[in-house]
């Protein structure tokens, strides 16, 4: 049987320490994975020399994961063509905005019979009312099927082999087994599960409950408020995949995409400590982005306000008023402290006796 | 209609708490309940003062909840029976290992049509080896029904009015109502749901997963290892409540007294905090308790051990290794840094492709 050969679309932080693994797993399963594995990389000049060749002579991104070295069989691409045309697997993993130029740069370029793994977070806006699973963008785009993967895994603790677990989104069985033997280490746990679409959301949406989070620990409201908006959060995730894509077994949420990505998320992640400062500074998001985050976009205020246009479209504000609200307060409209009176006759108190 | 007595037996700190939103509460549905409520505190000397004399002169419990005003109308009583034989309501809400003696004390001294609710997290051992839900202990001592409440909830926050969750579990539509008007306020919610074995048992074995917690704080493993061991515990307590109890609805563990109560005390509980003081101090848990608890019992290493061997029992300890393994290092029989090794390859893992 030919190796599989895979390529990864993208080398931040995230895609560099998934590319650290990928190098030592390929080499584990020589015989079924090509040794050699693509990475594009978007070329930038770092003190007068390519990333590229940084990457490729000294097997570390000094730029997006400096201080963790890459297996040397991990080869940085300037090209994403070049990168990915040979390729049996495509992982993407590069800011959602950049997907569109990059499918349409990869469209008829790449082996009819490819996949494609996802682990971007967020959604693609189609037009301005309607979003769009990322995966479902990759795979009418490009036409291979799209898995995806999420998880409670900030980077630079899974590229320094902290334990920790993930969850792949993937239909197939077959193609899911190789996935997770592609990606699973003794200290990165992965489990597979069918229902891709709610693998994605809970991916997309927990970034606008750490906003939430955030606005909680920027007020010192205390552990006993986050929880309870940490779980009116996660209700209200678990309602949006209901009324937009239909019942799914709950089960999914108690993945690791699910609620350990939602607590990691609101107690570690950047998307809670922006929003921390938000509150503590008056600062705007937009401000905090260029002092935090070298004008880095923050994805849970963008992600609550595409929410909130469909959810306005739908006539559904008033069943998520946590998601409604984290957006009115990102865009000045609401107050922090305005947070808890919103949510104070929250849906979710009516449904019992 | 007559009006409904309601006695709270118990006044440590979350017992206080608890009198805090009830002597008010009942004020506000004064057609429903009557304004006096006792309270049974065990008597103490506090400089050369009775405990109940301050609290009644007070409004304050100095010991146990100091700097929060009770309402006047809760009447601290030093004897148990002549604080709830005349009571409708009989809340429960004292450290499980007084609970027997109390309903031996009350045993054919309360109204017969009286009802309980615990606030009592915990098991109670019947005999060496099988563990017995207070609930259900309450209920075949006093022969009484006994519903339940379990939540996110920190006393200390709760008596200070921040908003937050609670769960009560009762069967019983109509006292479920009762009760839920007793105890809510704009900033303390309640959800009422049926299911009281499953309530009650997130509630006793979270303190399990919180030491697992507190181990993996006190040896730096970060946000996504601390993530991935909650959500495993949460897995455990799942199938703990399925093998034990037959199944449940998984909602159930969504709810403020699973996923909510779970996260607080794993991110703000004590015992999280000794746990991570025992790993950094390498002292004993008893060493710990006498230090930084005044000698009280920690309810996590005990609820371990009665868990430990109530799974030993049922041949089942290969099926929970993270409840096993947080008894295991808290007596010393393994380290904490065995903690990884041990769920490393948990049967979580092995149920899906």
């Amino acid at each position: 049987m030919p190796k599989i050969r895979i390529c990864i679309i993208g080398s931040g932080n995230w895609g560099s320490a998934i590319a650290k693994i990928i190098g030592i797993n390929v080499k584990k399963f020589e015989d079924k994975f090509e040794e050699e594995v693509m990475m594009y990389v978007y070329e930038e000049m770092i003190e007068g020399k390519k990333l590229t060749d940084i990457i490729n002579e000294t097997h570390e991104n000094v730029k997006y994961l400096p201080g963790h070295k890459l297996s040397p069989n991990i080869i940085a691409v300037p090209d994403v063509v070049e990168a990915a045309k040979n390729a049996d697997i495509l992982i993407f993993v590069v800011p959602h905005q950049f997907v569109p130029g990059l499918c349409t740069a990869l469209l008829g370029k790449i082996k009819s019979s490819a996949v494609s793994l996802s682990l971007i977070k967020g959604f693609t806006q189609e037009n301005d009312t309607k979003l769009k699973l990322i995966s479902k963008f990759i795979e009418e785009k490009l036409k291979i099927p799209c898995s995806v993967l999420m998880g409670a895994n900030l980077s630079n603790e899974v590229a320094s082999d902290y334990f920790c677990e993930t969850t792949i989104g993937c239909k197939d069985k077959i193609m899911g087994a190789i996935m997770k033997d592609c990606i699973q280490t003794e200290n990165f746990r992965v489990r597979v599960v069918e229902e891709i679409e709610a693998v994605e959301i809970c991916g997309a949406l927990k970034n606008i409950v750490a906003c939430a989070a955030g606005f909680v620990d920027g007020l010192d409201l205390g552990d006993n408020t986050k929880a309870a908006v940490i779980r009116l959060g996660l209700m209200e995730i678990v309602n949006y995949v209901k009324l937009f894509y239909g019942k799914f077994n709950m089960s999914i949420f108690f993945e690791s995409c699910g609620i350990a990505d939602l607590i990691t998320t609101c107690y570690g992640g950047r998307n809670r400590r922006v929003c921390e400062q938000f509150v503590k500074t008056g600062k705007t998001i937009k401000e905090l982005e260029d002092e935090l985050l070298n004008g880095q976009k923050l994805q849970g205020p963008l992600t609550a306000e595409e929410v909130y246009g469909m959810l306005k479209d739908s006539n559904s504000t008033a069943k998520f008023p946590l998601f409604a609200t984290v957006h009115r307060i990102c865009n000045k409209e609401l107050k922090p402290n305005d947070l808890i009176e919103q949510i104070r006759n929250h849906p979710e108190y009516e449904t019992n006796v």
